[in-house]
C-alpha cells in the first residue's frame, strides 16, 4: 500500500522490542509527516552507538570507553563487587541508594538450553578477577528467576572455593506489597528468611 | 548513569510516539546488546526515507515518486475522489476492499487554534483540482472528530459552489458493535440516518 522506503522503514522499526505492524505504521507516518529532525537524530545517534559503544573491560556493562564511569570512580570501594545480570539492573540497584561498591554485569545469565555457558556471560573473567584478592564480599544480584538463581549457584561455587564471602541479595515480601496478593514461592521465601526482632 | 552515546540514544528514542524513559531504555539495550545489526538497518532507512520521501503532487500522499502508485493507477475510477486525512485512513479504507476510485490526503484537519487553515491542509490544491471538472463524486471521509467535521463542511461548501456531487461517509453503529456499549452521539447520528428497509 505505502511506497517502498516507507514500507521498509515500518519493517525496519519492528526490530525495536514491543513493536508491532501498527505501531510500527504510526511510528514511520508520525517521523515522516510531524518529525523529519527526529528521525534524522535518531539514525545519526543509532549509528554512533552501533559504532562506538562496546563493553567496558572491567566490569563488561555498555559503555563507549575502554573502562566504565563506575568502575573508574575511585569514591567508590573496589573491595564490593555486586554481580547483576544487565545494565538496566545497575541502574535498578543504584536507586536503591545505599550501595557504594563495583558492579559486574554478566549480560545474561545461564541456560544450557540456549547453549549459553560459563565463557558466554564472562564468569571466567569474574574467576580471575575474584583471584587477584581484592574483593571482600561478592554479592549476588541475579534475578529470583531460575535462570538466575543456576547462575548465582554456579558463581557462589566457584567464589567460595577461593575464599571468597560470597552473599546473596534478600528476597521477600516487596515493601507497599499486601500479603493478599504475593505469590506462595515469594512467601516461602520471606519466611525461611524471617529475622527475630 | 549510562555513557554518553547510550543516553544520547535513549533521548533520541523518544521522539517516536508511544515511546516513553522506560520504554526507550529498553529499546536502546536492547539494541546494543542483541541487535545491532536491526539497529543499523534502521539507521540507514531513516536516512534514506528522510532524504527521499516527499508528497505525491496529485493526492499529497507520502512517497518517493513524484506521482503516488494509487494516483498512477489506471485501472482505479478517476471520476471519484475520496477525501481523508492521513495516509493511515487510506490503509483503513483500503481494507473496505470495495472503493475503487482515487484519493486526496489532507495530511491534518483545520484547526485555527493550531494555526491551520485551508491552504496547509491542501484544501487550494483540492478545489483547484475540482474546477477542473473530472470529479463526478467527491466523498469526504475525513474523521468524525470536531475538526474533522468542520473540515467536511468547509470542503463540501467549496465543491458544492463547483457543482461537484459530494458526499459524506456514514456514521452509525459499527458492525459487531452493541447498542448497550454505543455513545449517545453515535446512536443519535444512526437514527437520523435511519433508512426504510
Amino acid at each position: 500500500m505505502f511506497s517502498p522506503l516507507i514500507d521498509e522503514l515500518m519493517s525496519s522499526l519492528r526490530c525495536l522490542p514491543g513493536v508491532g505492524p501498527k505501531s510500527a505504521q504510526r511510528m514511520a507516518l508520525h517521523l515522516l509527516e510531524r518529525d523529519r529532525e527526529g528521525a534524522a537524530r535518531l539514525a545519526k545517534s543509532l549509528n554512533e552507538s552501533v559504532e562506538g559503544v562496546g563493553r567496558c573491560r572491567r566490569c563488561r556493562t555498555l559503555t563507549e570507553q575502554p573502562i566504565c564511569g563506575t568502575c573508574d570512580n575511585s569514591r567508590r570501594d573496589d573491595s564490593l563487587l555486586c554481580v547483576v545480570e544487565t545494565p538496566a539492573d545497575v541502574l535498578a540497584m543504584e536507586s536503591a541508594g545505599t550501595y557504594q561498591g563495583k558492579y559486574y554485569i554478566l549480560m545474561g545469565h545461564l541456560s544450557p538450553i540456549d547453549g549459553i555457558g560459563p565463557s558466554d556471560i564472562g564468569i571466567d573473567v569474574l574467576v580471575s578477577r575474584l583471584q587477584e584478592g581484592d574483593i571482600a564480599e561478592l554479592i549476588l544480584a541475579t534475578n529470583p528467576t531460575v535462570e538466575g538463581e543456576a547462575t548465582a549457584h554456579y558463581i557462589a561455587d566457584q567464589a567460595k572455593a577461593l575464599n571468597v564471602v560470597v552473599s546473596r541479595i534478600a528476597h521477600g515480601v516487596p515493601l507497599g506489597g499486601e500479603l493478599e496478593y504475593i505469590d506462595g514461592g515469594t512467601l516461602a521465601h520471606a519466611l525461611s528468611s524471617r529475622r527475630t526482632i
